[in-house]
C-alpha cells in the first residue's frame, strides 16, 4: 500500500469536501439559522482543510496507484467523506446521535436516500440542503469529481479509481482521454440538473411551503439527479402538484439512463441510442412494471384504502416505478398497502436498478441482460456440447469472463444479503409494532421478515423507503445502534458494488509495497 | 431427440411405477379399506403397465442417448411419474382436484412435502401411505433407481441420465462401476431405513394413534430418509415423544450427508471422512444454526406464546434446524411465532441444505463452499492481478468452469426464485387472512410477503412447510389452481437443479437426430 499517495489523495477529497460544505453554510446564512447552525458548518469545514492541506506535505516517492490500491482508497474516501460530512448533523442537533449521523451522511452520498429523521419538520434548512446537496455530489462519483482537477497520467491509477466507482460491470471512455470523458459526463449532469430546476420552477409552489420554491425546486432536483431521493417536507413527494410528479417521474427516468447515450445523442448518433440493448431493455422492463403496477391498483380502485383517480393510480404508478427503479426512492404515496402484484414488481424493480453508467443503484439492466444471455448460453451447451457461444451485448462480443464475473456478482449480492438480514435479527425492534400514519390513513404493522428483507433491499440499491415497519411513510429510527451501521456498510456495498469495500477487509491490502 | 428410446425408457419407468404401486394397494387390502380406495391403485397400475408395454415395442435405432436427451428425459420421468402417481388420490376421492393431486405428487417425489390437504384425519391409510413411500421413492432418484436394472453399456447414457438427476455440483462414482455404484449407494439406503423403522419402533406409541407403531414408524421413517416431510397425523412430528423425535432429529442428519461417506466408512477410510471440507462444513453450520435458534428460544422462554422448558427449546432448536436444513421439513412444533433470529437462521438453513449426494434439496453446502472459496480468489485477483489461484475442494484442485457453473447456478436460481414470487403475486389469496391453529395457540396471520417468499424458498428447496399463511400448521390449500402449477414447476426445477427441466423448453431439445 503506497500510503502516501493514499493520504495526498485522501487529502485533495477533505480540501474539496470542505469547500462544498461552504453551500449549506451559505444557505445557514441567507436564512439567517442561529449561530449554532453556521458553526456546524464552520467547524467541520476548518477542520478538513487544515487536515487535508497536512496529508498532502509527505511526497509520495511512487506515483502510481496498482488496482488494489485504487479500490481500497476508493473505499476509504467514501467512508472519510461521510465521517466528516455527519458532524454538522451532530453540532446542528438536527441528528444528536453520531451514528445516525454517519447512517445519514452515507445514504446522502451513496444516494440511497433512507432517513433516520422521523419528523423532517424540525430540522433546519441549511441541513435539509446538505442532505440532499450529497445526493447531488455522490450521483456521478467523487472521485469521478476530482479526476477532473487532477493532472491525468498514464500510468492507469485514474482507471483503477474510476473502475471501482463507477456503477455497471464494465467502464468504457466515450472520448480518448478519461480526464474530457468525465468533464462531458459532468457537464451534461449539470446541464440536465439546471434544466429540471428551471422546468420544476415553472409549476405553483407546494401547498404550506409558499416561500421558497427555488429551495425546494432545487432540493427535488438534487434528490432526481442523484437518484438519492431524501425527503424534505412531509411525505415526500405526496404534497407536489401532479404536474411537478410527471416531470420529477421523466427526469428520473432520464438520469438513470447511461450518460454515455446523452454524448451519442449530443454529437447525433440517435440510430446508436435506439439501437442499444440495456436501453431497450431499461424502457421495456419500465413499461412493464408500470402496467402491473397499474393493473394491481386499477382492479380496485374504490375498495382500496386510498380511493385513487384513475389518472392518480397512472400518476402514482409511473412515478413510483421510476422512482424506484432508478433507485430514487422518492413516493408520492403509501405504496405499501398496494396489492402484492405492485409490490413484487416494485420489488423486482429495486433489485434490477436502472442503467450502468447512470447515477441509479441496484444490479444494473446491463448485468440482468448479461446473466439472461449467460443462462441461455449455458442451456445451449446443454442441448450441444460442441456448441461455441459467441454472446454479444451492444454489437461488442461479451467475453465468457465477462459474464463469469457477473454470475459472481450477483452471487456475492445474495451472500451479502443475507449476511445483512441476518445480522438484523438481532435487532430487538423485531417483532415490535409500529403505527403508520399515511395518505392510506393509520394502521398498525409489525417489524417482521419484510421489514428487515426490503430494508436490506432498499439499502444495497440505494433505492431509500422500504415496506411495512420501514415504509414510505416510516424512518429507519427505530433500529439499534447496530442494525444503523450493519445497513451503513451495506449502502456502501451496494454504491460501489461490493469488491472495493470488502478489499479493506484484506489484510494483504494494507502490505506497505 | 432419440424418440424410440426416450419411449422404451419411459416405458420401463412406468413398468416399475404400476409395480411400486401395488405396496399402497396392500396397504389399503391389509386396512379394509373401501373397494373405491383399492380401485384407485388398481385402475392406474393396469394403466401404467400397459402403456409401459406398449412404449417398449419399438426398437431403438440408436442404443445411446446424448447429453441433452437425457437430461429431458429425467424430467420428463419425473412429470410422467407425477401426472400417473397423482391418479390414485382423485379415484380415491382423498384429493378430489387432480391439479392438487399433482401438486401433492410431486410433493412426494421431489421429497417435498408441502401439502395441499387441510384435514389429514379425512385421509384413508392407503393414500397416506403412497404420499410417504413416495418420498422413499424419490429421495435417491428414480432414474438411478432404474440404471441399477438395466444393462450397462458404455457409452455414457446412464452417466447422463445420473448428473441430471444427481443433487449437487459434480457426480463421482466410488467404484469404477457406475451400476455397482448406485447398487451399493441403494444397500446403504435401504439399511439406514430399516434400522430408523427398528430404533423408532422401541418408543412408546403416540398417544392417540395406539394400534399401528408400525405403520406410523414406516411412514416416519420414509420422510426422514427420503428428507420429504409429509405429515400424516395433526401437528407433523409434534405427538411422537421426545425419544422419537431426538432420534429422527439425528437420522436426518445422517440421510443429509452424502452417501458416499456411508461407503468410506464401511471400507475403513474414517479419516477421509473426518477430513472432507464438506462435511465440515454441514455439520459447522448446522451447530451454529441451532446455536442461534436456541439463543433466540432461550431469551424468551417464558414471555413467549409457547412456554417451552429448556429441553423443549433445545429439543425443537434441534429438530427444526435438522429438519429444515435437510430438507425434509418435519415439525415438532410453530416455528413460525419464534423470534426473527431464528426465523432468520431457519431460512438461511433452508437456502443452503445439506450436502451433494444425499437426499436433500436446497443449493447445498458444497456449491457454497465453492462459491465463498470463489468469492475470496476474486478478491485475491484483485489485490494481485498476477495472483494465478489454485482453488481445491477435498484435496482435488477445482476447475474454474465448476466455480464459474456454480455462481450460474445460483444465478438461475435466484431469477427462478424472483419469477415464481412475481406469478404468485397474481393469487387473489393475497392479503387475505388465515386463521392459525398451532401449539402456540390460535392466531390470525395475513397472507403477505413472507408467505409467498417461503412458499417458494420451501418449494425450491423441496422443504415443505413455509412460514406466516403457510406454514407448519398451515396447508397450500387456499393457493389458487395457477399459483399450484407454479409451486409444482418450483420444486420439480429443485429437485432437478434447474437445467434439466429448463432444457424441456427449447425447440432443439426436440429437433429428431
Amino acid at each position: 500500500m503506497n500510503y502516501r499517495k493514499l493520504g495526498n489523495i485522501l487529502g485533495k477529497i477533505m480540501i474539496l469536501e470542505g469547500i462544498l460544505m461552504l453551500a449549506p453554510m451559505v444557505v445557514s446564512l441567507i436564512y439567517r439559522e442561529p449561530f449554532k447552525n453556521v458553526l456546524a458548518f464552520v467547524i467541520p469545514i476548518a477542520v478538513l482543510e487544515l487536515l487535508g492541506t497536512l496529508l498532502q506535505l509527505p511526497k509520495a516517492k511512487r506515483s502510481s496507484l496498482y488496482q488494489k490500491e485504487g479500490f481500497a482508497l476508493t473505499a476509504l474516501v467514501w467512508i472519510m467523506m461521510t465521517l466528516f460530512g455527519a458532524i454538522p448533523f451532530v453540532i446542528s442537533g438536527d441528528i444528536p446521535g453520531y451514528i445516525d449521523a454517519c447512517f445519514e451522511m452515507m445514504s446522502g452520498f451513496t444516494t440511497t436516500g433512507s432517513s433516520i429523521i422521523a419528523d423532517i419538520t424540525t430540522v433546519s434548512r441549511s441541513t435539509l440542503f446538505w442532505r440532499s446537496f450529497s445526493h447531488w455530489i455522490g450521483g456521478m462519483g467523487i472521485l469521478v469529481f476530482v479526476l477532473i482537477f487532477i493532472p491525468e497520467s498514464d500510468d492507469g491509477s485514474s482507471m483503477h479509481l474510476l473502475r471501482a466507482e463507477s456503477p455497471g460491470p464494465q467502464v468504457g471512455k466515450i472520448v480518448s482521454k478519461m480526464k474530457m470523458t468525465t468533464r462531458i459526463l459532468y457537464l451534461i449532469y449539470l446541464g440536465m440538473t439546471v434544466l429540471q430546476v428551471v422546468i420544476l420552477m415553472l409549476d405553483k409552489p407546494i401547498p404550506g411551503y409558499e416561500d421558497d420554491k427555488l429551495f425546494f425546486s432545487l432540493l427535488a432536483t438534487f434528490g432526481c439527479a442523484g437518484t438519492g431521493g431524501f425527503g424534505f417536507i412531509p411525505g415526500s413527494m405526496e404534497l407536489f402538484h401532479p404536474f411537478s410528479q410527471y416531470v420529477m417521474a421523466i427526469f428520473l427516468i432520464l438520469f438513470g439512463c447511461n450518460f454515455s447515450l446523452y454524448y451519442l445523442l449530443l454529437i447525433g448518433k440517435v440510430k446508436d441510442v435506439l439501437r442499444s440493448e440495456e436501453f431497450k431493455s431499461y424502457f421495456l422492463i419500465m413499461a412493464l412494471a408500470v402496467c402491473f403496477v397499474f393493473i394491481s391498483l386499477a382492479g380496485r380502485l374504490e375498495a382500496f384504502p386510498q380511493p385513487y383517480t384513475t389518472e392518480e393510480a397512472f400518476r402514482h404508478s409511473l412515478f413510483q416505478v421510476a422512482s424506484l427503479m432508478t433507485t430514487a426512492g422518492y413516493t408520492t404515496t403509501d405504496y405499501h398497502v398496494w396489492p402484492m402484484l405492485g409490490t413484487m414488481a416494485l420489488v423486482i424493480v429495486m433489485f434490477i436498478g436502472a442503467m450502468a453508467g447512470s447515477t441509479a443503484g441496484g444490479i444494473k439492466v446491463s448485468r440482468i441482460v448479461m446473466a439472461l444471455k449467460g443462462a441461455y448460453v449455458n442451456i445451449r451447451k446443454l442441448i450441444n456440447p460442441r456448441y461455441v457461444p459467441v454472446i454479444k451485448l451492444e454489437g461488442k462480443t461479451l467475453e465468457q469472463k465477462t459474464i463469469n464475473d457477473v454470475f459472481a456478482f450477483i452471487t456475492l449480492y445474495c451472500f451479502i444479503f443475507f449476511t445483512a438480514m441476518f445480522l438484523l435479527a438481532f435487532d430487538p425492534v423485531n417483532g415490535q409494532e409500529a403505527r403508520i400514519a399515511s395518505d392510506a390513513g393509520e394502521y398498525v404493522v409489525k417489524h417482521g421478515f419484510f421489514s428487515n428483507f426490503s430494508a436490506v433491499l432498499t439499502c444495497i440499491s440505494n433505492v431509500g423507503p422500504a415496506f411495512e415497519a420501514v415504509g414510505p411513510y416510516a424512518s429507519f429510527a427505530p433500529y439499534s445502534w447496530f442494525s444503523k451501521i450493519v445497513l451503513t456498510f451495506t449502502m456502501l456495498l451496494g454504491r460501489l458494488e461490493i469488491l472495493p469495500v470488502l478489499i479493506l477487509f484484506s489484510r494483504r491490502t494494507w502490505k506497505r509495497v
